[in-house]
């Protein structure tokens, strides 16, 4: 296809492969050195996007801000918002004649590979750690991947995928590392900026590895290049004080990972050592957004607020963003006139329910 | 507002009221006798609707029909194409100032009337048979309603709801008795014909009360009377043959309710009497669709055919109208080179995962 791949880091280029998702040289990420456009159809598609934008009147109040949007994210077709990635992943797996991919996850973008590579009929291995909520092991195994549960924290688990995949010559299909994945996260950005004119003033993200905030980053900055956009929102990441490494670099306070793993309600952000965190600090820095880590206690509040007030049943994950975007109001980051936009990235069935 | 109902038996007209649910004279349920406009913008929204139509090429092959497409009804806003009635429902509530209601449900519509009365700030009761699956009724207790859960058969269920609003005042928000639910469903067909052009020979539905197939017929109806579309697709009813009283009386088949209730996987459609029944046949005979019972063997084998093969994931009920397309298939009754729609209507996370 001609495809080129630049490094992260060094700005380098080489030939776009599957097995290679690391700069051989730096061992930084890769992105796409020709970027897919904002509006790409994929070929492997479930109709993944289009997804609603509603006006959050009451619990903006709550949280000291008229204009607050939420973009309903988990009305992808797996309930998610990995699905933009993986539409666009598993076309290009497909194109290529890929023919079985592992990878791993903590539910969400297992289940979502899972589903695309059943629609491409390719067979699909999913790595998960054994504490992964049930319900979202049980859609990876409906979709008809092999789930394979490993003990210990979320870096043996994917230690334990790239294993399985040198040993067997299986692609690895990684969410996190793949170029393509982020470029599917781009219509998050192109649609957000089709459904508010003018754009919102912020953007809050949950961030586990950033696919999404980088994505609208990519896909804001290439809006604003062809004036589509006039200026870029401020884009914030959210995370939890059990799991906050981007929260901790961008404001540079200490934080040592905890030797046990990260335990938070927020499953999909615990991300202890994410590769692409200097690509998120630098998205924060390039838009004037902020980091934040959030209490765990306010994560729960906020998903049961958020349902009661506005009957949008979201997974803890999701809600960090409205706890986060609490935490920016209080220290005057975000004003009370401010437009801000949250993507609610996950369905509540997908993780264990709270009581009401 | 003016607005009047009519009888769907006599053709009465009276002005609409939400404590009247049935004609007084002949107990028939009602309709709206001013038909609200096809793209309706319901003041309490959740941005339901616009859900993707995709086609379903691999496991068209396994059921004979080249020109197989789903509609994912799923992805409204609580997991199921109840949401469109509610939104429509929910927003005459609000607009009369009503602050309490209550409601029966097996489940779906439970969590989309409970979701929207949060977003509108109007209290909820869901009645619920003691047997709906935990999800849904979890679901509807997050939302902030009052899940009162029964003993006994649907009708039971619907009886102690009734009960209820008679001794507490309370306005009964039944969404199958509601004319406002069903003009709420005709979005369905609206969205259809724009997506689907020419409209399909078939739309076949799972039927418990019937209200997206009806809301499908009106939808169409209106369209095919302006011009909007050429012809009105064949609309097929599929029921489990567990419970099948519209199917029964459409082929003129003995079926006696079995005393303790319906024990099917398909608990969406477990309706023993849906008081919509007659129009239900009105809308297969104006259209030349058929009803059909299908095997509960048969719903659980198509829905993790369509999970392994689509990687779409739908609760069973859904696969219910894949079920049914195989048995008129075999029938002759839908030919191989025919345009097939179905609508998924309920998220898979939303009912027991069977074993993959």
């Amino acid at each position: 296809m001609g495809l080129e791949t630049v490094c992260v880091n060094g700005q380098r280029r080489r030939p776009f492969s599957f097995d290679t998702l690391l700069c051989p040289s730096c061992r930084g990420p890769l992105d796409m050195a020709q970027p897919a456009g904002l509006t790409v159809h994929p070929a492997v598609t479930l109709g993944e996007g289009g997804t609603p934008v509603v006006h959050l009147q009451k619990i903006g109040r709550e949280l000291g801000v008229e204009a607050l949007f939420a973009k309903l994210e988990f009305l992808n077709p797996t309930g998610s918002f990995k699905d933009r990635g993986s539409a666009l992943l598993v076309s290009a797996l497909r194109e290529h004649g890929v023919r079985q991919v592992a990878e791993d996850s903590s539910g969400n973008a297992g289940a979502s590979i899972s589903a695309y590579c059943a629609r491409a009929g390719i067979r699909a291995a999913i790595f998960a750690p054994g504490s992964a909520p049930p319900m979202k092991l049980a859609q990876i195994a409906f979709y008809g991947a092999e789930v394979v549960k490993v003990a210990g924290d979320r870096e043996a688990v994917a230690q334990a995928c790239l294993r399985h995949c040198r040993q067997n010559s299986v692609v690895y299909a990684s969410h996190n590392l793949s170029p393509l994945f982020i470029e599917g996260t781009k219509g998050f950005a192109a649609e957000a900026a089709a459904q508010m004119r003018p754009p919102p003033d912020h953007a809050l993200f949950p961030v586990g590895n950033g696919s999404l905030l980088i994505g609208a980053w990519k896909g804001y900055t290439e809006l604003a290049s062809t004036g589509d956009v006039q200026r870029i929102p401020r884009l914030h990441c959210v995370q939890s004080k059990a799991c906050m490494p981007i929260a901790a670099a961008h404001r540079k306070t200490p934080w040592t990972p905890p030797p046990a793993g990260a335990d938070t309600v927020a499953g999909g952000i615990a991300v202890r050592n994410p590769p692409r965190l200097h690509q998120v600090l630098q998205a924060l820095d390039a838009t004037g957004g902020d980091a934040v880590a959030v209490e765990e206690s306010d994560i729960i509040h906020w998903q049961r607020r958020l349902s009661h007030l506005e009957g949008i049943f979201v997974e803890p994950t999701s809600a960090a963003a409205l706890a986060g975007l609490y935490d920016l109001r209080k220290e005057g980051r975000i004003r009370p006139q401010d437009r801000v936009l949250v993507p609610l990235t996950g369905f509540g069935f997908k993780d264990r329910i709270p009581n009401p």
